[in-house]
């Protein structure tokens, strides 16, 4: 894509960092710079409820759809036709603050700042926040996203079950997100997130922006063990029917895969719960998750398919029942070039330093970009800390991935497909 | 041990499986046969209640002391000088009906048959139950026993908080288990525990009775280990500071070491919590047990330092620190070689199978050995299953354990050290 001449405007930093911190003491861990707020508690009623005000002080149109997505723009017909930004404001159970707001809020910023400058801006500019892209209290992550262009349900989403028990479909309609817009919805001209990278890459090689090409897959399963439990003291070795043995084999199994394949394959046991959980009782059965990511979705099917081989052997062997489920399957995702490069293209006219790169975490952008041309700009994690109220970005680098974000949505406001 | 003649009892069994069957609707787990009554909570305290009824019922005096241990007494002393059953009625989170129960409702029996069958007994007859045996909710287990005996002291047993928050001191004035009676308490002139075998040796040789010789050892460690926190997705695999990755290396470790020592050698991993415990998060700590298990205390030292240079190991390859404490630690038990003869030689007498065999699990017998000439019998456990409601023994072979528990006990009456 040629660069077409842009409208520009001059984002405010302070009043963007402002926000970020007045957003991050809502589920605020004490002692901490990091954030509570699971999908669809309190501490996310009270985050929405903050950046809905937000929006509405801008006199943007806001709407709420049926699995809790909101979005505001600057036109009367929402997201349809606009350049679009967008991210989450759920974290995970112990999160920082940077993740998915940033995205939020640089563009609520955007808007912002393109209102303020009086230009003639050729398509409705929009931000949304979309729900439950943590996916840590029900399963798949990017829910909101993934319902939003189609690939879910909205009953299939009110019907899901967390991990303590509670529905989606009543949780979204205690907090008052249940709205009347619809879902699946409209599309927009393009789509672009700004994100902290949540990765060691940047920060390693001292560069300002990454320019994400793709998302890897994710495959995320779990596994339930069934054995015998017993008592500890009187069961013999070797008559043991012990479901921990069993997990603790398969996530040795699982960090082995991810090696042995190499490159960008990832395996992470985050999940593992024993029942009953005593110190002298061989347990009954055990639950564990395995997440599994790579860029290649040949790979990551290869990854699979050893994965649930070394299940079956080892369960086998030890006489154990396996129920194994999907909780999330996403293919690995390729980003729209002409945005990619453009993105690319405006960061360097503008001096900064860039690297293309693929996101290792999943992303609203990667749902997105089933309906439109999309794309997704890094800026670096100190130590590549993420998922972790320690997660940190300098002031400088968000303001500069701002900047970026609003120039690149400007500049796509300009583009015909 | 010559066997002094003695004078005899017949039990009333009718009246023992109703009694086991009545204290196991207290905590009954719906749809089993199983038990919950963790220490010191309202359903401990229930089963107290009901059990302390018949004592009283008897005519008998029953003192609480100062770790909520209950002792009946056909004296005025107490269990000074008494021959003297016991055990417990608290379970494990999912027991079984007669783990403990059948060694406490079982004394009770023989000294209410003793009481109606009018003879002249040379000593007094006592039964206890003793606080929190199972050690499922607080460490250690056997943790009454430990204190009537003075292996620990009353202070130290009231300040030890379970895995709940709750201080046992709390929770004992709470369901009204802090008696008035002196703890260490008084030494009886013999000990006799029965008891289930809790595990499949008798069951698969077909053999009625377990002369109980001595207890394995004890070691119950607990270890945390604290790494870094992170993005299951954008964290390479090389990078990583995994506590489950460590954990579950040590589970596996943990076996084999159980595995290549042999014998009685046993290790269990039956608790393990992760945090935050989230699919997608590396997580940042992980708090594991593990139960080690030998009759022969070199062997048992020998594999708790191959454990912890496991642990070490294991650790210091992935930079992860490791916090180990000692929840339990309990050598081999003897029991008095008197005491054990005279129960075998009765048992044959009487026309039972038997077999001596050591104890895979903790009883409250090896710590009353400390203080007195002890015992124990056993009667099976259906393919060994026990700390699970499955756990079973058939009413004949409770029956005869009962019935053979009065002979020993009116047998040691005649006997003087």
């Amino acid at each position: 894509m040629e660069l077409p001449s842009q409208p520009s405007v001059v984002i405010n930093g302070t009043r963007l960092l402002a926000r970020i911190a007045e957003l991050a003491q809502i589920g605020a861990i004490e002692g901490t710079q990091g954030c509570s707020r699971l999908a669809f508690t309190d501490a996310d009623r009270e985050g929405r409820d903050l950046v809905v005000t937000w929006m509405t002080d801008l006199g943007l149109t806001v709407t709420v759809d049926a699995v809790g997505n909101v979005i505001a723009s600057t036109g009367n017909a929402g997201a349809a036709g606009a350049v679009m930004a967008g991210s989450h404001i759920d974290t995970v159970g112990t999160g920082g603050r940077f993740d998915g707001n940033l995205g939020v809020l640089a563009g609520l910023e955007v808007i912002e700042a393109t209102l303020a400058a009086d230009i003639d801006v050729k398509r409705p500019l929009a931000v949304a926040f979309f729900s439950n892209e943590e996916g840590s209290r029900y399963p798949p992550d990017m829910m909101g996203s993934l319902a939003y262009v189609g690939g879910m349900s909205v009953e299939s989403v009110l019907e899901v079950e967390g991990a303590d028990g509670t529905i989606v479909g009543d949780e979204l309609e205690r907090i008052g997100y249940r709205g009347p817009a619809p879902c699946p919805g409209a599309v927009p001209h393009a789509f672009v997130e700004l994100h902290i990278e949540q990765g060691p890459v940047l920060d390693n090689e001292e560069i300002q922006i990454g320019v994400v090409e793709g998302v890897q897959g994710i495959s995320w399963t779990e596994l339930k063990f069934v054995g015998q439990s017993n008592h500890a003291g009187t069961t013999p070795m070797a008559l043991r029917r012990d479901p921990m043995a069993v997990a603790a084999e398969v996530t040795v199994a699982a960090r082995s895969i991810a090696t042995d394949l190499g490159g960008p394959q990832v395996a992470t046991v985050g999940s593992l719960t024993l029942h009953p959980n005593l110190v002298n009782v061989v347990p009954a059965h055990a639950t564990m998750t395995v997440d599994l990511r790579n860029t290649d979705e040949t790979l990551l099917r290869e990854a699979e398919k050893q994965l649930m081989n070394s299940v079956q052997q080892i369960a086998d062997r030890e006489d154990i029942t396996v129920e194994s489920r999907s909780l999330a399957r996403f293919e690995p995702v390729e980003f729209d070039k002409r945005v990619v490069d453009s993105i690319e293209a405006i960061a360097q006219q503008k001096g900064l330093s860039t690297r293309r790169m693929p996101s290792g975490a999943g992303h609203d952008a990667q749902m997105m970009a089933r309906i439109c041309p999309t794309g997704m700009i890094f800026v670096p994690s100190l130590d590549g800390i993420s998922h972790n109220p320690a997660e940190h970005t300098d002031d400088e680098d968000l303001i500069a991935g701002a900047q970026l974000l609003a120039d690149a949505m400007l500049a796509l406001t300009e583009v015909t497909w």
